[in-house]
C-alpha cells in the first residue's frame, strides 16, 4: 500500500496560545497536504498539533506514555497507550518520517537526538539548536511544507 | 472524539492459508462494523487480519517489533515501528478495546496474557484455553461480532 | 570475564507465607552455589526469593516495573528502574539463564511465555501448566538445582 | 537494605585510546570509592568506565540495547540485555544516581536529555553543552568525585 507520509510535531506538554497555535497551523497544513500527523497525544504543542489536522479532516495517531486511552487529547483519532513514560519518545519518532520541533523541554530535545540519531529530517521552530542538522525555520507552515517536501524526497 | 472501536487480532507470523483466510474473515468483519484493527503488522494472522479489513475500506495499524516501517505487511495504513522486539506485544494490547486471538506460540499466549492482566476481553478461535476468562468461539465473523459487542458494553 | 548463572524467580507481588518462604528457599539455594537472583524487585514470591539469595550472601538485582528506586524490596542490591510497566517482564527473563516460576497471576504468565520464546529452561513449581517444555517440580531446592544444571549444561 | 551509589558513564561507542583511558579513570575512581558503574554495556567509552571499575574490583552493570547478553563487553559483570534497541538509554539513566557524560553522538545526547528530565545530575567532560543544569568539568577522576558528592548530598 502507498502510505501517506508522517510528520511528528512535538515540543511541550504545556505553552502559550500562541505556540498551541502555531502548532495547529502545522497540523492543518500537513492533513491539507495528506498527511498525518503522529504526536504524543497530551496537552499543549501535542494538543494544537492534533487540532489543526483533526479540523482539517486529517488523520491523527497520539502515542501516549501512559497506558491509559484517556489521557490522549480529545483530537487523536488513534491512540497507542505504551505504558513506557518517556520511552515512548523513541516511538513518536520512529513513527514518523521527519519532525517538526517546538520548543520544549528535555522530553523533546530527547526527541530530537533520536530523530537525528536515525537520521530523519528534524526542523525546528525556535526549539533546541542542535547544530546543522537541524533545519531552523520561523513559520509553522512553511516548516509542514519543507518537511512534507523532504520526505518526497527521501522516497 | 468518538472513537472507533478496535480490535486487536493476534496469532502466528506462519500459518496455514486457512488461518490465513479466517484471520481476514475477522479483520474484515470489524471493518464493516466500523471498527479498527490492530495488529503485530508482520505476516500470517496479522497479514490476514489487515488484509480482510484493509479490503473492506477499514483502518489498520501495524505495531512492529522492528524499528523499520519496511518490515509492515502490505495491508497495513499506519505503521508504527517500535525497535522493542517482543515487548511490542504490550503495545498491540493495549492500543486494543478487545483481543481476537488465533493459534501462535508463545508471543501470542504473551499477548492473551497480557490483556487478560489489563481485563480486556480476549476471544480465542482454537489458540491457548488458559481458563474460563477466555472466550472460545469458531467462527471468525461471529468472534469479531462478539467482540465489537463487548467493547459497546464496556463503554 | 567468566559470567556466574543468573536464575530469574518469578510470581505473584502477593502471596501466602508458606509460598514466600519457598520462594526463599530457591533463593538461597542459587546464592549458596554462586548464582545470581534475578526478580520483578516487588514484593510476594520477588521478596521472597531475593531475601533467600541475600541472606545467603548473593547478588539479588531487581527490575523494578516504575522508574523509582524506592519500590525494590529491601533486599535488592542492585535495582534496575524500568518506568515501563509490566513490558519490564521481557527484561527479568531476558537477565536470566533460567527461570523459576511459582504461582503467579498473568503477569507470571506472561513472562513464562518469553522465556519458552526464548528458549530458556522454565521450571514450574505449581505455576501455570503450558506443556511439555516447563519442567515441574515441587521442592524449591531442587528446582534451584535444576536450574543451575540446565544453565550449566548449555553452555 | 543500605546501597551503593550507582553512577552511568555514557558517551560514544567508538571513541579515541585517550578517551577511553579516561574513561576507565573515571569508572576506576567509582569503583575505588565503593560506587557501581552502570553503562550501556558495549564498546568505546561504555568499555573504558568499565574496565576501570572491575579491574579495581568494583561492580559493573550494562543494559544492552540488543537481547544477547553476548553483546557485553567483558568488563560487564551484570549483564541486562534488554532487546530494546535505544530506548535503553532510558534504563542506564534510570538506574543510575548520577550521570558522566563523554563524547558521543545523538545516543549520548538523547541520554543526558533524560538524565536531566529526571533531574539528576549531569557532569559533562567535553560533551554536549546543553545549558546551566549540566556541570562541565576536564578531569575524569574529579568528576566522578563530584558524581559521588552529589549523590550523597542528594539523600
Amino acid at each position: 500500500m502507498e502510505r501517506k507520509p508522517v510528520v511528528a510535531i512535538i515540543g511541550a506538554s504545556k505553552c502559550s496560545k500562541k505556540l498551541r497555535d502555531m502548532a495547529a497551523e502545522a497540523g492543518r497544513y500537513v492533513a491539507e497536504q495528506g498527511g498525518v500527523v503522529v504526536c504524543g497525544g497530551l496537552g499543549g504543542i501535542m494538543e494544537g498539533a492534533a487540532r489543526g489536522a483533526h479540523e482539517a479532516g486529517g488523520t491523527t495517531i497520539g502515542i501516549l506514555p501512559s497506558s491509559e486511552k484517556e489521557d490522549a487529547n480529545e483530537f487523536i483519532e488513534f491512540v497507542i497507550p505504551t505504558g513506557f513514560g518517556e520511552a515512548r519518545n523513541v516511538m513518536v519518532v520512529r513513527a514518523a518520517d521527519a519532525v517538526i520541533a517546538f520548543p520544549g523541554k528535555y522530553g523533546t530535545l530527547s526527541e530530537m537526538a533520536l530523530a537525528l540519531r536515525d537520521k530523519k529530517p528534524v526542523i525546528s521552530i525556535s526549539a533546541w539548536k542542535l547544530g546543522d542538522e537541524i533545519i531552523q525555520m520561523d513559520d509553522p507552515k512553511e516548516a509542514a511544507a519543507k518537511a512534507l517536501e523532504m520526505i518526497k524526497e527521501a522516497k
